[in-house]
């Protein structure tokens, strides 16, 4: 079954609150103590917020405290632009409830992930459409500030290629340049393949460890930063031994049978390459692209409610 | 099981002979009437060559009539550059007992894929590293003529991105510059995850329908193009009903059961993206750079014998 | 001076009608005999049209007989894109009474230059934002095939990279797809640096030997191709002999001299490219950026005035 | 004249000290007093030292006090790849005799510019083929460690696209990570277009302010980062406004005439962009791609001795 301990055995942890919650609530059939859920409802998604609210919560969650906002759209994959607009319109707002910050403050906005392998770009080309301002804030005329923030954006890149801890560059960037909060942009993996490029998690946890697919390994958090992180994140993989195990399970039960521990199987399917495989579908491009548009313009549009669509260029590097 | 059966169920072709056969002999149990195997042993490599005989084996193959050469070298995952230019050269070999062509003959080199989809990319960047010479040949030194040969390449996209099948567009540039010769590349999909970046498949029948990631309908083959096809294949990606169906099965003979019928089980779980979900290692985009690097070598030493590789740079774009 | 006799030292033709003419016009002070000139404004460009009309002014302009449109934004470089919207708007209005072609008929986008150099990449960013629909034009219903049109779109590359001359690639493809319109992006190279990015010509001859920065030495034109072709360019750089005479004339003149041939003492400057070198301002990469959106966004318009832009993910790969 | 008055008016300053000094001699007549000069000659390259001794020879040539090493190599440009490894080579060892530091230290690599405009690119794209180790160094065995060094990466984009001086990001990474060298890849300016991709300037006096084609308008040198730095720098464009300025002298030179101030003559020209346009031979793509992996080779025989070419594959991403 796919439980805690299954993946507990293939060294997975769920990167959606929602999900992890699901797995919790399906073995012990009850809602976890010190976990809250809200639900809104929109015309093109719904909004669920799992509160994790206090230290046991934590514990059986794997999770910090905190809130974990979820969108789930599935109109994302259908690439309806106008649709698009309007779930960048619901993420702008959650984003400025979270962020709740005077407007002369900065922000960095950092794009996680590896430019090179298409399903884990997602960071880098949010970071790309990022109307970033902080070089220019104090050239802008007066009134213009008041609906303007000034925005910083990196790409760090990955340890394979820099051979240095995201983390390690995040933190030297935020003790030079002192923003106010962080914005973390990161790729996901999901349980379910039906929320590739149509779920967007919203977590004022920051990233911690053990999430994302790609290679960081210390958290980018409040603990570490030193100031708030919110992070934002869409799965764009599922894992290969989830898929399986899933597939297991659901044909045992169609046979009427008990399934039992399946990961030594699984683990040898996988060879060589462990839960190190992910499962994409092959127009991941497309829903790259799309995602990060929709998350570069909410951004944007949190970020500076003064300026209006019209003026970005002025702005977009 | 993963037999025929299911394979047809799940509307998926297996692109290498080498596993069609595995499969094939696994339902008989003997080895199929009108094909015939050799194998060849190098340090880093193993070279069987399936050949495909009669209509009677091409029927029960699903592939054409022909010559399928796998080159099995585990050591392209190791990134072993010494050893990477050892099977360039064992490729290139290959490849020069296949041509058998007059030196002043036309190639044109096709990079099948979508440049924008890291594991769909092979075929492109295979052209990008191309020794490109049909539009410099007239200009070399008589004695230069001697040892190459006029090349030219192509990376023409998908049918997604541009509107038109690729064959049609290979057919139109056939016609016009009249080669002697196609080698195509293209990313293939494998049975078994460990033949992700470790095994190269030649085939002397081209690319036909049903085989690689990508949208490539129509056949790019003799028939279609009037000339002779190579096709160089490399699996990048496993499909996702493959790997539950193993995984199904492995655990199934693990409790002493007797696997049945699981498509329906595993269609279920690959909602909404079916045959559309591939697996691939995280490390996709390195291996990728590093099976091109050995292909598009192996294309320049077999295209120009006469060319060191120290007057490459003249040549190279 | 900077005259004919000049630029055919320098091995240089202007891509842009309007800038032959002015020279000519300089040297000969009257109006060219066979070249007719229109003009219209609008809020953020004017739009000036040059007829040449006889063989006569075809010889003396070295440009076929046929119209060329000259939309003059400098709006363009200020990146406003409101103001770009307009400038979009205006010129999909230019190419709807140039193409003039039943709905149901097949046009072929072109987009000429290299990808790898970004002041010749304006025609393959064109092509990436293109709504392609040919593939999908007979599955849309009915009643959007009203307000749609199959539209290909294709990147050939350059011949240093294909081995192939660019017009042999798109005749081939033209033979197989048989479109009733082809419409070519490529960037030009003009007089002045004010031109760069503010100016966009509409040619409805094609384009013609000895244009644009690249290495397109066959036409795409009615003759080559068979059907009508329709060229976009854009200015993206000057040629560095140009800006060197330039300065030369400027400066004789302001000391009350009389400048005569400097067309050695330049070459000599520009020893070892020759006209090969090319003048670009640092921000280019945001100026092609910019231009590209507004060439696809009118061509989008132009081609498919029934989908309305928030429709247009559907059909953007 | 193209003199010190003149890159003043024209607010330009010669990044290559070579050229520097050859301009401050044309006024003077003799050797400017504490600039010393070797000369080395090899097959393929010359050698060329500029030391600047004092704080007097800082103050005319406008550079800090330090070494200027400049390898003249016109055959990088001819695209030979056995004479590219011997360029490599001597680069390499120059790298070497400056860097003179025990092999258990780290280096950090930074590949200055930006990404999108090619002939900016250079740093980034060196960075790309960096040998990155530090995050293997401590797993790697003890034998091997002797002939390696722990080498980490970075291109931290430009200040246009991030809103952070580069130099404020790379002082963060250098607190958080500690090198004990910094190595800056940085694409330059010439005076001379032959010297477009001919010669490489090495100065041990890191980056600062005024060099450059980019915006890096704070210094990465000793002073701001508390650590050695070494630049690397390749011409890869010359200033338009140079161009105009040599060619108007030229041309008087060969009317016999006397030249005078051409500035507003020249500044007349280049609008609107100033000192904003540079010059670049159209096959820059190529220039870039052959430098930068010349510079990667000498950076990477220079870091790790002990680990051959064929090994690299296992340390490069």
């Amino acid at each position: 079954m796919l439980d805690s301990k299954f993946l507990n055995a293939m060294n997975i942890s769920l990167d959606l609150a929602l999900e992890a919650r699901e797995i919790i609530r399906g073995e012990t059939g009850q809602e976890i103590p010190g976990v809250r859920v809200d639900k809104d409802t929109y015309d093109h998604a719904t909004v669920t917020t799992v509160h994790i609210e206090d230290q046991n919560a934590q514990t059986i969650m794997g999770k910090p405290v905190g809130k974990y906002i979820t969108i789930e759209a599935p109109v994302i994959k259908e690439n309806n632009q106008q649709a698009h607009r309007e779930v960048a319109e619901i993420l702008a707002e959650q984003l400025k409830n979270l962020i709740n910050l005077p407007m002369e403050l900065n922000v960095l906005v950092i794009g996680l992930g590896n430019w090179n392998a298409t399903p884990d770009a997602l960071g880098p080309k949010v970071v790309d459409q990022c109307l970033v301002t902080r070089h220019l804030y104090n050239y802008a005329p007066q009134e213009l500030q008041g609906g303007m923030r000034p925005v910083s954006a990196l790409a760090p890149g990955v340890l394979g290629t820099t051979g240095i801890e995201t983390a390690e560059i995040v933190r030297g960037v935020v003790e030079k340049t002192r923003p106010s909060l962080i914005i973390a942009i990161d790729s996901l993996a999901a349980r379910s393949v039906d929320r590739i490029a149509t779920t967007i998690q919203v977590a004022d946890t920051g990233i911690n460890p053990g999430s994302g697919i790609g290679n960081k390994r210390a958290g980018i958090n409040q603990e570490t930063m030193g100031v708030r992180v919110i992070a934002i994140g869409v799965p764009t993989v599922t894992h290969a031994a989830i898929i399986a195990q899933d597939a297991i399970e659901k044909y045992i039960n169609s046979t009427g049978g008990q399934p039992g521990d399946a990961s030594s199987a699984i683990k040898n399917v996988l060879e060589p390459f462990g839960s190190n495989l992910t499962v994409t579908p092959k127009e991941i491009d497309i829903l790259i692209e799309d995602t990060a548009q929709i998350i570069a313009g909410a951004i944007n549009m949190a970020m500076h409610p003064g300026i209006s669509p019209e003026d970005y260029g002025y702005y977009l590097h």
